[in-house]
């Protein structure tokens, strides 16, 4: 039996920094349209007129709050960047983009369209990857951007109240400075709304150790559909059992039954110490026992679990390389999976200690193949980056058909197998290149059970996408999982929803929509049909 | 200075173990009814008869699942403990008590309760603080206690899922088997169900560490009012972004819009070392500084952190005094507060050192007067005995009026001086004794801002009622905080979610309420009227 210690164990990474390219330079130029697949627009929804703009920029206090090709006030490309979703893969025709600056401005403006009849989508930063904050006809713009304010911060209770269009970076950067962290992690950081979060129910990097946004937000404030505001911020009291739990609802609810505006969320304290690791790995057998032994060493300081396949390590090394950035090697012995494993708690000894008698235990028992422990801020950023570049790394290798899947952590990386084994036997996939798909990568959370599958073609294309769906729908069905773990319904998922939840629990939620929006105007065409 | 290690700090707790008295003991034998501040019976809901028993009969498939007074199987004074509240402040009339097996036997019954238009109270443990779990008029109590399986668990991801009506300490020990926890912890452990606590959204001691049952309930089984069983258990996933998250409306919906017959839930792993010390102190002001160094200096091990007036401590000594236990002194300089912190963590060394540090600090600069550690299991109870006896102790000091608070921590305790200066002034309250008020005592969890206030009266007369309230609630409301933190509204806080809610959240709660009750079948006169 071979004992090492983690000092032998550590040895310095050699800086594969790399200057990230701008995430939206990801976004192609062709633009790909499967209109048929798109519901009709209805005709229940008012056309918007130029003289529902004057209306409009009357409600307003900025002359830059509204923008609009009918009034002449914006070109077809200053609208773009609002109805192209991130993925660059839906393509709304909106015509009017609003930015209220205050929540009485949001309200004016819902008000005017649940009495006018005009369809609205709201949209924070439009980071989503399933189509739900773009409109899908003409939908009237509603754009948080600019109600982005930090409202108050307790730093005894570590309770905030922020306006929904703050930058969750911007944020996080902000409580940092309080010795704070925000609850909530996600590769879309520097770009993505605290509200669209919530809209979203976003799930990310550290659910694993800050739970759901169900438990963090202590209360909203939503313009509901006919313009009422609904103060449910509830004072940032931290229990509160006086009658249904309003907020919930709109926890996730995409967007359909009301405009978070404002939200109170306890933050946890920051951790002071932080450490990261990532172990290559012979086997996705491997990658559970090494979780089981991570829980049980590290117990309440682990903050993520993260896993990818090789497939997904190589096209981020590729990346980086293409980016320019010398080819170093990471491991001396790479493996046909990868897990990062992060740390975070409040004396580095003791986090140190733990991790040590972590590492012995998998080198003893051969679970890993090699291990590289980050010694300072610079590569704990450089390890982090081998998992947060995937997304990035796979828009860079084409056009990404993007599966957010829910189902138990033993199942989770058949599935991948299961679409490369069906992609292969269509043709449409060669292991030895030259398909017209060029990669199929799998990665996730495995502490939460989510997989991520990212199939990079060379471009959008219906019989491409004919081949995977709904097979992929089918085999998360037969293992009882969720169709999107964390990304939402949107226009993408809402057909298929049926794979994931009962007629029981779909009538109720027709009858949420119902009761809160009962004419629709609210993100239609989206989430619950 | 005054530097003092741990090992000086710490000395046996001579045991202040005591044979609890069973806690039904409390309840009295005088039965006061305030009927005049209850509302009237609604002629809405069908009288039962004695045919409606043989129809109910007919569903269930053990003759010991029904028990009437309609068709002389049992007497009213079997039907007391269904009928009686907890704290025998409310009794219901009910003369059927239905305590079905299996999940299709609720369904059956409400069903039939549905269609005849037969008002429903559901009932778990019937620990409730508010009179929501017992009849008000004659409602068919629908008891839980004999859906009691624990269905599945899950090792490696801590999954479970039970059956409404198991009891918490039961499945917990279970869970214990297992190395893990349930993520909630409260006095009534030993009596209440789980169904109860996701039905009232029970807070308890440890949700400083793990959270509210929003986070960590992944899904719910409920039986809806017209018969309908909604699976909405989604297959113990973690994330799950498919529509609406329906089953948070059920948590803290206290019966009044399904019956939740099944629970997942997510179980975090048992810390292998607990440890507990209580410290006295000062001041209320020093309680707040404890506060604010524990978390600094015990970061993610804190689980608890609990306070008491010392009117609570010397209420509890006395009440244990009462029960036989030798008087020997807990503390050498007891204090005006007592504070209770627990660690939960994976490695006690690296515990028992954060402890030090955090003591070393609080003894340097004086903001306790003395403190006690837990040495072994006996005392870690005896230690947990000052802060859980403290209801138990109350009841035994008369008819306790019982507040359960949010507001801001510094506020927190001003409540309770408001309240005994309130009552002095009355007169119904002497400090020097004699009063018709005997104490007021004031505990709670610091870590959520949760006070609870104890009022012991002789017993419970509408004179004293008055002085109490709304008082109570407009010195809550002044402090923008709620009315109910943890015990919910049932039949005593209906009447006053006006002063923790505005009349926007009660039109939608109503709306939810009529959404899946329409005919108010599910316990009616309570919660949102």
């Amino acid at each position: 039996m071979q004992r090492t210690s983690l000092a032998l164990a550590r040895r310095a990474i050699r800086s594969t920094r790399t200057t990230p390219a701008p995430i939206l330079s990801t976004r192609h130029s062709t633009q790909i349209r499967f209109a048929s697949a798109l519901p009709p627009r209805s005709s229940a929804f008012a056309q918007l007129t130029e003289s529902n703009i004057t209306d409009l920029r009357a409600l307003l206090s900025a002359p830059t709050s509204l923008m609009s090709t009918l009034d002449g006030s914006a070109s077809e490309d200053d609208l773009r960047p609002f109805n192209d979703d991130w993925m660059n893969k839906y393509h709304g025709k909106g015509q009017v983009v609003v930015k209220p600056k205050t929540v009485e401005e949001v309200s004016k403006v819902m008000k005017y369209c649940w009495d006018k009849g005009i369809a609205v989508v709201p949209q924070g930063g439009n980071t989503g990857l399933v189509g739900g904050s773009t409109p899908i006809h003409d939908e009237l713009i509603l754009n948080l951007s600019n109600l982005n304010s930090i409202r108050s911060f307790d730093t005894v209770s570590g309770t905030l109240t922020v306006d929904a269009g703050a930058i969750l970076e911007t944020v996080d950067n902000e409580l940092a400075s309080h010795g704070h962290i925000f609850p909530l992690d996600l590769g879309a950081k520097g770009s993505c709304q605290i509200g669209g979060n919530v809209a979203t129910n976003a799930g990310g990097l550290r659910l694993l150790r800050y739970g759901s946004l169900h438990g963090s937000v202590l209360g909203l404030e939503v313009v509901l559909p006919d313009g009422t505001i609904w103060d449910g911020l509830g004072g940032g009291l931290r229990k509160d059992n006086t009658g249904f739990d309003m907020k919930q609802l709109f926890i996730g609810s995409e967007g359909t039954i009301g405009i978070i505006t404002g939200i109170t969320i306890l933050t946890p304290k920051r951790p002071s110490a932080m450490n990261v690791a990532v172990f290559s790995l012979p086997s996705y057998e491997a990658v559970q026992k090494v979780y089981t032994e991570t829980k049980s060493h590290l117990g309440e300081i682990l903050s993520a679990f993260e896993f990818f396949d090789k497939q997904a390590y190589d096209l981020v090394r590729r990346h980086q390389k293409e980016g320019g950035e010398a080819d170093r090697k990471v491991f001396e012995t790479e493996g046909e999976f990868y897990v990062l494993v992060e740390t975070g708690g409040s004396k580095q000894e003791h986090d140190e200690e733990k991790l040590q008698g972590l590492l012995e235990n998998l080198m003893e028992n051969d679970l890993i193949l090699d291990g590289v422990l980050a010694q300072d801020t610079t590569q704990y950023h450089s390890l982090w980056k081998l998992r947060e570049l995937i997304p990035e790394s796979a828009g860079k290798s084409g056009s990404v058909y993007k599966y957010d899947l829910s189902v138990p952590v033993p199942k989770m990386y058949s599935l991948v197998e299961k679409m490369r084994a069906r992609l292969s036997e269509s043709g449409l996939f060669k292991e030895e290149g030259g398909g017209r798909i060029r990669e199929i990568v799998g990665y996730g959370h495995i502490g939460d059970g989510n997989l991520h599958i990212n199939i990079c073609a060379d471009k959008y294309d219906a019989e491409i996408e004919k081949v995977i769906e709904p097979y992929v729908y089918e085999i998360v069905a037969a293992e009882r999982g969720s169709i999107s773990a964390e990304h939402g319904l949107g226009v993408m998922k809402a057909p298929y929803i049926g794979y994931s939840k009962d007629q029981t629990s779909i009538d109720l939620m027709r009858r949420v929509k119902q009761m809160f929006d009962p004419k629709g105007i609210l993100n239609p065409y989206k989430f619950i049909l």
